[in-house]
């Protein structure tokens, strides 16, 4: 009996996709960068055929690689190169089993469209925050086994954060269901917890119970040329402290990325001639009814407070160009230069890519470290800096020299290098919302302590002893 | 050598305490239900020698019962009566090692009280929202190790939600140092949950680093009677709605628990003369300057919100009486009632005290079942119903007739397997944030699913195999 056939009984027939052509998508990432094997891809549409087939795998010793939207960024979702694994993919798992006003929740499965469930939410006048660039494609699965990050964490926290039970398969089959969406429950340890973040390689998770927020009817976006990061900090705190945390988005760019974006998508409108090295994208939302409806002359009082905030911020020098989007469009042209952001500079020959994130005390300090590390040795590589300021996370991105460089592919592994001992100098995180995958699985190594890396090989070996989930990503417990 | 002269070459003469006397508040919980013995308090001042105290526990097979403030109300931190062990008191290690308003965190020691940290908070013109009656001596140890949620999880969430980073002490010695300030760490799995609710059975909390937020610099206040649970729920959808979810608190209480707080404390000031069955004591707060600052006729906005929010209510009959604080004293008095709850509660004779969770689409039909099953047996037990209705979390408790009752001893066990049986037809928690400890160790059995209790043991077994790290508390893991 083959392999494939121990599927055959779980699965139906167009749930196991086969030929190669099928299956290609599957097995690379978004970026390209990444390509890997398999046997099959297994599709299934409920727990019971996720609990099946970890059985099968258990009891056969077969390798399964979980795939939700396959847009992850360090190989999470991509097999070997061995052929010998499975992909499972659980975009076909994607029924909402339960939506509640009252309770603020929905319990949602894992294959579940981010961007539908976000729709999903505004329909019942509800807001679910998590949004990233990849919401039309990325799973909720996938959001909470990567514990995905993106451009509101600032007020909303990321998708562990949203979460409030999970239910996941383990191997062997056993359903571990933790989905009850209750707001507080403190009978014993946390056992979700241990799930989400985990890529995949603890458990299985085929379902999420999900935190509902008021819907924020009113939003006043603003892009503002910066000085320096130190000063954007200032500017956050300011506008944290006058808006009571309402800051949704606090993004930073510097004018290497807007020259890319404006170069692959010249549609988009250019919101000034010369643009400030670095520059602020920001938003405040409300659903505060009567901040709204209360017009004070013609002006909405959140207008009144950016403009306010704005204007006392150019006073002082804080701030040097400054747009206020007043409409939906003006608004969705500034947020298209930060959304096509990683698609640009995928488009540029080799980009060096990183998801660093430091401290905010640390954030001028990294920023000057790398600068001049990647200065002094090369002069005109392009530094592609972005992220999520207000979480000390930046994609510190480097791209060739405009014209191209000869030597890139040798320079960009050398300036890769100096960013990270840049990184390591203020102790910081190599991976803010990515992950470890299998790209940064080596590096992992010398970052963490060995306490740290003991328990997670520990927790490992507990729950896949026999590295069948997700292997070769995140921790290699034998090596601990 | 005796066991106690093994730890003087660790601690100071004085910061190992003996006597009878000097031992005994150590012992038995606030609620004096509980009642242990131990060899010795040990009052380490660094995480160096909670360190040493872990490798002698391990090499000597001693064992640790790790205790903050002593606040819990489930026994889980007072030693078992066997006189074996050595408490571990957290308190003496209270240092704030970092505090950043750039970052908007603080590092500090697990004995450092919470009404200290808030007030460091304040002076620096930052919120540490983590609020419950026992803040003036509860420890932020406890509050990590019991995730402690309080009134305000509704707007802030519970103490794991306020939680960067923290140091934990392993079994043996070992020190994993997590506490690294980062708003977005995804490099690998997340270990700080698993000590975080973990009541101290996995590992010592020595160290936090925790979030801060915007100071609230203004706060309204209201005192409402409602007609029943689900009219309440439904005026806090709206008020989270119209205030752009900036409701802080949203407390339930019951008219025999107003009538048992005013008999213990006759000094707060009766806000009715007639109270309603259920009132609720809400708040909203923001930091909004504009909020404030901009008065509309002689009014701040957010009294006006609040105003026309409850006038609206009464004219659609969904509250009857209304109380609107305008000042720090009518504040503070509406405040008093309710947190004196408990205390008020404690000075009756032997009451039933619960802390349950339930969804708030389950609320209203768990508190008919409870309060029918109540009924149906004993028609004059007071309900002394108190709780955070927005999280779904309710103190259905318990006390005796009005005069007395003789057979309430028996009585009282009876009516908790109600209310008990009640909670379980609605899927609901035994523990919304006191935790498990000693006193529900055994229920916890009943309502946990076979998976979660054996994935519990093995991590109990993992961290602490030979059962030194407080003790039947939790989970006994030689049962699974």
């Amino acid at each position: 009996m083959s392999n494939l056939d121990l599927f055959s009984g779980v699965l139906d027939e167009k749930d196991i996709l086969k030929s190669d052509e099928v299956i290609d998508p599957f097995l690379s990432d978004w970026r390209g960068t990444i390509k890997g094997k398999a046997q099959a891809v297994l599709c299934p549409r409920s727990t019971m055929q996720v609990s099946k087939i970890l059985k099968i795998a258990d009891e056969n010793n077969l390798v399964l690689v979980p795939q939700g939207g396959n847009t992850g960024l360090v190989g999470g979702g991509i097999p070997d190169r061995s052929g010998k694994a499975f992909v499972l993919c659980l975009r076909r798992m994607n029924q909402v089993r339960t939506f509640s006003c009252k309770n603020r929740s929905m319990t949602v499965e894992a294959g579940c469209i981010l961007g539908d469930l976000k729709n999903l939410a505004l329909e019942n006048e509800l807001y679910f925050p998590l949004n990233l660039a990849a919401r039309g494609s990325c799973t909720v699965g996938g959001n909470l086994s990567t514990n995905a990050g993106g451009i509101n964490v600032l007020k909303y926290g990321s998708a562990r954060d949203l979460c409030l039970g999970i239910e996941v398969v383990l191997l062997g089959g056993e359903i571990l269901n933790l989905l009850a969406p209750l707001r507080k429950d403190n009978t014993g340890y946390d056992l979700k917890q241990i799930f989400i973040g985990a890529e995949g390689t603890l458990g299985i998770i085929t379902a999420a119970s999900l935190k509902l927020f008021s819907l924020p009817n009113f939003r006043v976006t603003a892009l503002v040329g910066i000085p320096d990061l130190s000063t954007g900090l200032d500017l956050l705190r300011l506008l944290q402290k006058i808006s009571n945390d309402q800051v949704e988005a606090f993004e930073i760019m510097s004018k290497s990325l807007f020259d890319v974006v404006f170069k692959h998508f010249p549609d988009i409108n250019k919101p000034f001639d010369n643009t400030s090295e670095l520059l602020i994208l920001m938003e405040v939302s409300s659903s505060q009814t009567r901040l709204i409806d209360q017009k004070i002359g013609d002006q909405v009082p959140l207008y009144t407070l950016m403009e306010d905030f704005l204007s006392e911020a150019l006073e002082k020098n804080m701030v040097s160009d400054v747009i206020l989007a007043y409409d939906d469009f003006q608004r969705e042209q500034l947020w298209k230069i930060r959304e096509n952001a990683a698609e640009a500079q995928k488009r540029e020959s080799s980009p060096v890519n990183t998801d660093i994130s430091v401290t905010c005390d640390s954030l001028q300090e990294f920023y000057n470290l790398a600068t001049d590390a990647v200065r002094s040795m090369c002069s005109k590589t392009r530094i592609c800096c972005y992220g999520h300021m207000g979480d000390g996370n930046l994609h510190f991105n480097l791209i060739e020299q405009d014209g191209g460089d000869k030597n890139w592919d040798v320079k960009s592994i050398q300036l890769t290098k100096l960013v990270y001992d840049a990184l390591y100098q203020v102790n910081g995180s190599i991976s803010a919302e990515h992950g470890i995958g299998s790209m940064k699985m080596e590096q992992l190594k010398f970052v963490k302590d060995g306490t740290s890396l003991s328990i997670m090989a520990n927790l490992k070996r507990l729950f896949d002893p026999k590295d069948l989930l997700n292997p070769g990503k995140v921790i290699d417990y034998r090596l601990y």
